[in-house]
């Protein structure tokens, strides 16, 4: 995994006010030790503060620190990482059309795996079947991770289960919360959607180009900013805990499952990740009602396969399998833990 | 589908100049019916020239088309085609690097289903697994054609199949042979490869963006001019029927057979495929060696299943699904017909 070779002048300037978080640093010193211009340091200060970092500035004295903003900026989230290489190279926006959208074009350049595009906005958010993903600024968490995995292109469904796995695993360690997975790419507190996966893939016959794995957790969103229509269905990590999360923790919490889940599942395959799926999705011996390519169907829930298709045994006694639809329990059961 | 709105001028000097076969028709006259200077249509007279038309130039007179080169510009193409909708708009290209990128790159630019990429020769043509595909001008077939099937991305293999079935019964119409179709995406005459399938895939967890399939194949290719490593194992149509082939009707048919199976396909589901490509492949209860994923496997083909994966009894009794790899039948088996 590659690292950022110089970080960006932004970052350099945070590190150094970090350095002597109370001390004043002056203007001339930021300048030699960077080698840019005094003008450069003014410029980027007025930057940085635009972005929420409260940095005072003195005439005789300096620069200095007094408080950082939630940004999950590189300069902040880096130190944080413990992943060994998951993240070691984020593409950071404050806004962007979609992670997913802008992690594809770069997986088309090039870009290697464990890249990770993150945003603190989307305007142009996605979920499955083109749906739309609200994505308002600096409250929850919206990324994208590039992946290479040498594998055919048929076993690409068993990394949605694999990042839904992460992604449950990351939400129960943070918050002690029990999440449910609901098939294929939802995680639910309370029968409320909190999290939302979306992989898109670039393939051949016999080989996958790149995965990327799009995830999104509702985090510090409070019910009351959700739209009308999905106030009912979606709720926030904070919303279930009462207390605010930590974006970074959270990021740091996430970059650390998926990094261990996909190793797992490279090294012992899809069985491994099956097994946890089954147990955080509770979906065997369920009734469920599934909409599938225009087709409307009842049954229950009897596994999911090797290939991530989820199958279900109909009224008439007969077994299909789905590779792809939206699931919906019938009410009364639609509530976990 | 859609229809380009405006033939480009070079396709409309050439339709005015068919109309009248033997007439001369005046610079001014086409100058005044398309619309351009008298300077334009000199230059794309030239322009034509260097594509191999030959056009007949007397000052007083005018221009006269004499013998137009063997070309797959839509403007040869079009007038002759059967299809419905598949190869309604052509990208033409005289040079490209792969026909597959080109429609890769239309297809995320949001080109619509039955769009065709054509090239006369390619400079990056691509086989499998990253393979090169030699693609010299002229003589040969490359070609990519987008669709937008409403199907999960676990059923794309099968358009794999498809592909190859649409390719073999266009060789077998055309030329009276009978082609044997090698899993997963080859077409074999006499043993040797004739056409080659490269399938590029843009999809998310539960629907596909679009497909290319790429399909070459050598019509008018002499044996002496593939190069020394796979003049053993590549053969062209010419060389099997021993008489030149005409491009644009063996395109014609190609197209026909494409639009057929794959409306097929949408109608029937895979079993309408898999029964022919069975019959084609007769690779049932033949003995074969499989290289998939590093690893060497031994056995006999039993049959290929509804996702397009290779079922193979190994020596030990046991039977694996065989997602991707490369077929090697034993020497003595492998002459077909």
């Amino acid at each position: 995994m590659t690292r950022d070779p110089k970080p960006p002048i932004d970052e350099a300037i945070l590190q150094l006010l970090r350095e002597r978080p109370s001390a004043f640093l002056s203007g001339e010193e930021i300048s030699r030790r960077l080698k840019v211009t005094r003008t450069a340091v003014w410029k980027r200060v007025r930057g940085l503060r635009d972005l929420g970092y409260e940095i005072e500035g003195l005439r005789r004295s300096g620069y200095r620190l007094v408080r950082a903003p939630d940004l999950l900026t590189p300069a902040e989230v880096k130190p944080l990482l413990r992943t060994r290489w998951l993240g070691r190279k984020i593409h950071y926006f404050h806004t962007v059309d979609s992670t997913n959208s802008k992690a594809y074009e770069l997986g088309l350049q090039g870009a290697e795996e464990g890249e990770v595009v993150l945003a603190e906005s989307q305007t142009g958010g996605r979920g499955r079947l083109g749906r739309q993903w609200f994505s308002p600024p600096l409250v929850n968490l919206y990324l994208s991770i590039i992946l290479r995995p040498m594998i055919p292109p048929q076993k690409a469904s068993l990394l949605t289960l694999m990042a839904a796995v992460a992604t449950g695993e990351a939400i129960q360690k943070y918050s002690g919360l029990h999440p449910l997975i609901k098939w294929p790419n939802d995680i639910l507190l309370r029968g409320r959607k909190v999290a939302g996966l979306l992989n898109e893939i670039r393939s051949e016959m016999d080989r996958i180009h790149f995965v990327v794995l799009g995830i999104g957790v509702n985090l510090n969103m409070e019910r009351r900013r959700f739209s009308r229509e999905i106030r009912g269905v979606a709720t926030s990590l904070k919303e279930e805990m009462g207390e605010a999360v930590s974006r970074k923790a959270f990021l740091r919490c996430l970059l650390e499952e998926v990094e261990r889940w996909y190793e797992t599942f490279l090294r012992e395959g899809g069985d491994a990740i099956l097994e946890v799926w089954r147990e955080k999705a509770g979906i065997q011996g369920r009734r469920v009602n599934i909409t599938s390519f225009g087709e409307r169907l009842i049954g229950v829930a009897v596994d999911v396969d090797s290939d991530g298709a989820l199958i279900l045994e109909t009224e008439d006694g007969k077994r299909k399998r789905i590779l792809a639809g939206d699931v919906e329990y019938p009410r009364k059961e639609n509530v976990d833990s």
